[in-house]
């Protein structure tokens, strides 16, 4: 029998899915529970054991070759440990160990969720022909990936590609991070919502007020609203630029819940991207959004396992096997 | 007879030097002009074909198998151009074509003058073993490269780790290059220098405006000396710590003339990567001086060479030859 599927877990903190995925990134088997986020480790880890129970009670389990584990960061990718920002109970907790376990010692390949949904985008999406590329994910948070030469490029401990903690105002706001002015701090959907409040603008009488609302809000010309996702859009095309002068990308892809702003978002972001992106060999960069949906942190994992997160998702198009 | 040598350019605005370089990267003949920077395109390559004259016309270059080009950038590898700020007379000037016509049909590797230093100090300097590094030159300009999973990662057109020309201050000071707040624009000897003179230090007896005279100053205790170091140091600090999120690198080496400051450089500068490389995997990150020195074009441009740029420095270690 061909071993011709890998088994891919995508873990946040909301939900733990699971899917066993085949060699053109099909899905043929899914699972998926709610992350006891705010239980104990074991607790967590039993969600992801119940998960992965479903998939390896199937018949197909057989035709699996190869674990691939997207997870919320901080991950470190060297030691096999996990240490997701919404899921206290895990602190360098060994992951990759304990998922080899209970997964009869197959390879397990652990990669960042920004890293994943890259591997994703990279194989079947926005960035798929692209050898250089970074995507993102604007959300909550800001995550993103490269594709250097070619390949993922997840680094040594699997988080490289983090836009959301680089600082694009040296002198800005204090961020969770502890650093100041990250993108994040400036472009994450809460804190494009948070400032538009602070500079004046109302909810509507659903009281709704997120990044969403304000996106609407900047649709019907709201000038506080739009002024608002400018400024999360300069912040992005100061990272996005910074990123193409260190390692030379031709393509940002932009997924997550904030890009579904559309050109609320994008217009000004193309815009301050010609400010931003000023050497020569950095003019020709496009942005662009993502094109892979609410499966791309589960392909992303799969795109790591096939590939290994060292090849990367270029050796994913052959697939494993049959 | 061994193949064993390779031939090194080391292009910028004030002087052409030549080398041939051994495969441990000793130099056995040099040449070298001054360049004619305000002269047609033209008369500056004819200074370097007198270089290559040099060194081709003795009986060592029989055992030459490749020339390297490091030049101040812009440059194109992927078209062969170069485009130095500097030298007006080039834009977009085919060199390689050019060089490959005067050194007999040999392989000629281009990259950036940032690029080369970085080969240089993981062949021979402060870079040597860390396989994900970046190295900096911080003088007239701030320029850099990186080293990623072990080899040097020049980017499609040899401009990659470009990091003066990263804004790390979205709303800060116009910069040359048309962007705002880039490191160079903060950080280069020529800003020191300007930020002191504009908080009110003045010169000595001699007259002397340099960043170098700023460090003299500055280690003698005059706190607008220190307080302009200390800016530069944070704009440094805040550039290494992007790069180091959006890649994983865990040294950045400083060379140039602003890194001879020494502790009124590094002090500040370690103090400040505290507060920007917050995230696990940047926290132990560390910053040091360039080992190399002015012979690091050479040896970079050599190693370029040697490994070819897209196998990059990695390869060089065996040599060609003998």
């Amino acid at each position: 029998m061909h071993m011709d599927l890998v088994a891919a877990l995508d873990i946040g903190g909301t939900k733990i899915a699971g899917a066993l995925v085949d060699g053109r990134g099909r899905i043929l088997l899914r699972a998926q529970r709610p992350t006891p986020a705010r239980e104990d480790g074991d607790t967590v880890m039993r969600a992801v054991e119940a998960v992965l129970g479903e998939l390896t009670s199937g018949e197909l389990w057989g035709r699996v070759a190869a674990v691939g584990i997207g997870s919320a960061g901080p991950v470190d990718a060297s030691a096999g440990t996990v240490s997701p920002v919404n899921v206290p109970g895990w602190r360098g907790y060994p992951l990759v160990e304990r998922v080899r376990a209970v997964t009869g010692g197959l390879p397990v390949e652990l990669v960042g969720d920004g890293v994943a949904m890259t591997a994703a985008e990279h194989w079947q999406g926005a960035a798929r022909g692209h050898d250089n590329a970074l995507c993102m994910v604007v959300s909550t948070g800001v995550g993103g990936g490269l594709v250097l030469g070619g390949k993922l490029h997840p680094g040594p401990t699997g988080n490289a590609g983090h836009i959301g903690h680089i600082s694009v105002d040296l002198d800005g706001d204090l961020c969770p991070c502890g650093a100041r002015g990250c993108v994040e701090r400036m472009a994450s959907g809460p804190n494009i919502a948070r400032r538009a409040v602070e500079n004046g603008w109302r909810p509507g009488p659903d009281g709704d007020t997120s990044a969403a609302a304000v996106a609407n809000a900047a649709r019907a010309g709201d000038p506080v609203a739009l002024a608002s996702f400018e400024r999360a859009a300069q912040a992005l095309a100061a990272g996005i630029a910074a990123t193409a002068t260190l390692v030379e990308i031709d393509i940002a892809v932009i997924g997550g819940g904030v890009a579904k702003a559309g050109d609320i978002l994008f217009t000004p972001l193309r815009r301050a991207l010609r400010d931003y992106a000023t050497l020569s060999f950095v003019r020709r960069l496009t942005v662009t959004p993502a094109l892979t949906g609410t499966d791309a942190g589960l392909v992303g994992a799969a795109a790591a396992a096939l590939g290994g997160a060292s090849s990367g998702a270029v050796g994913v198009r052959s697939g494993v096997g049959g």
